[in-house]
């Protein structure tokens, strides 16, 4: 099978280029690095990070010190610092401003062989609500327009440094580009038919069947109709929802749950990968304005999850135009396969 | 330093981190594949391949018979093929179509051991030729929208199968994504200006020179302001061209030199770097259209040549929002640097 499809939401078009399904995927496992003793994100190594900017911690239990659940810390080398105004100039025809923004490290959990695919239920819900929390807090600065929470998972996947899982933050005064692109097409939609198109999508994706990983209440888990590397996911909030930080307990609960499920059938299926996955959330906007208004009706917050199973990316950096050797209801059909026992 | 720029034609945003300009760069050299005596596109192995479909020949020489230039054959895996309708439909939300469409690949010399840095001018100027002559050629279907030429080399960037060196060539019904941004980009500062944005910058940049790598007098090479890699390059006709199959003879002498001295660049900074090369050129719109008047005005071909020297891609697939760790003034003085003599 090999077509044309276009992805609803930018207007992107990727080739289905099923007739290779296999040969080009990259299982190499990610490499761990097992070396606990030097690791400064582990529990008991509190001195050897920045001091921290909050953590989830029981009650009674010190800043900086052992007897954590999740921490946060600052990046300690940033890409972007809070010491300096915006200071936007323009040379010439060309834009510029200062680095101004936020740089934040989330540590998921004390031990160092936990990740995304096995951590229980309480812990993952834990790191979830920390998201929420840092994506409140910066909000709350109207020079940071855009928050965005990121994890990359292995060394293919851009995580350079430390083994032991962590996501993070990076608070800007620009919205990044695909956001701005998938801004504008729900815009547009939303200006011809007065709805959202990821519910549109959601509801669509939903009879069909062919797509679903799997759902609970509130979310689901889907392969792009439209996906660009084998494997991609997404999930979504059932409910409207454009902004992440509106995610109510309940509803905390079942995300908690499909996330580390989608994780564990990834892991399964492609033997721990790597991978990045990235919060798709509504811009901050000032609620007051009216750009805010049509936001809120037209955006919907989601996952989007990359494995990095493509042995290469070549010329997608110089077009955008991608070609998937996977059909995404393969894919899909795949990760439902999976056996979550084990 | 560490800043953030906008690039002037699509509005997307990098962050400039030159804090840490070494360490992130992958200098491995490409792999070759020292096989000649197997590989297909060897002179005296034209019976391994496709019937080619044009090659440039001195005269008398016979088809798909050796004392070939340049040749040029049906790609063995198409991505997509002309034999079937576009078949555009809807499945509820979702668009698709066939994939119509063409797959070529560029043999670009009988030698398995030469290159992009390393032809005679007279070689570097049949190859580029070759471009034209097929982009004229497929631009004569209407049906197909778009005529990428690229370039993979090395497996990192994505060339999988064969080392011997090789050009591909792909005509879709659709035009790409981060060609659409271009092409509203420009014709955006055209409306307001009724000038092209590119000879704008090519007039600050060749009075910068910071960023200037070097020029002729038809083109030049230059780091792009808001480059996303260290080491990217654009290299750019100086006369207003939307279209690169109306390059005059003059010109391809001048673009061939540039050309072949550009990558030498690259290939003696990088040590022989994995990288993508891609022409970016107008759609195929028909000039009696208004559209296509517009196009010829605002639109300016170029190649886009992206070193793949970054250990990682990371989140950027995410959000499309780069980190560069190396700032574009630092590469072009490197590249400028360089001893072509060596």
């Amino acid at each position: 099978m090999t077509e044309l499809r276009r992805d609803p939401i930018t207007g992107r078009w990727v080739i289905i280029n099923a007739q290779q399904e296999n040969h080009l995927l990259d299982l190499r496992p990610v490499d761990h690095d097992g070396d606990e003793e030097h690791c400064p994100f582990c529990e008991g190594h509190e001195d050897q990070t920045s001091a921290e900017i909050c953590a989830l911690r029981p009650e009674g239990s010190k800043p900086n010190a052992p007897g954590w659940y999740v921490r946060c810390i600052p990046n300690i080398n940033p890409v972007l610092t809070v010491n300096s105004d915006l200071g936007r100039r323009g040379v010439g025809l060309f834009d510029m401003m200062n680095n101004v923004g936020v740089h934040e490290v989330i540590i998921e959990s004390p031990d160092h062989r936990k990740d995304y695919h096995d951590y229980g239920p309480a812990q993952m819900k834990r790191i979830l609500a920390a998201y929420r929390e840092r994506i409140v807090e910066l909000k709350k600065n109207q020079h940071l327009k855009y928050v965005l929470v990121f994890k990359n998972h292995g060394k293919r996947a851009g995580s350079l440094h430390i083994a032991h899982a962590h996501s993070q933050v990076i608070a800007t005064p620009v919205v990044p580009i695909r956001l701005k692109m998938e801004l504008a097409g729900t815009r547009k939609y939303f200006q011809m038919k007065e709805r959202c198109i990821f519910c549109d999508v959601i509801r669509q994706e939903l009879k069909d069947e062919v797509r679903v990983v799997e759902q609970n209440d509130g979310f689901l888990t889907l392969v792009p109709f439209a996906s660009r590397f084998p494997y991609e996911c997404a999930i979504l909030p059932k409910r409207h929802m454009a902004r992440y930080e509106d995610i109510e307990e309940k509803e905390l609960d079942d995300l908690s749950d499909i996330f580390q499920r989608t994780f564990h059938r990834l892991h399964q299926i492609l033997h721990d990968p790597a991978y990045n996955c990235v919060l798709h959330d509504a811009p901050n906007t000032v609620p007051k304005k009216g750009a805010w208004k049509t936001i809120g009706k037209d955006y919907h917050w989601h996952f989007e999850i990359i494995p990095r199973t493509m042995r290469t990316a070549g010329f997608e950096w110089g077009t955008g135009f991608h070609i998937n050797p996977m059909a995404p209801e393969k894919a899909a059909e795949d990760l439902k396969s999976v056996d979550l026992s084990e």
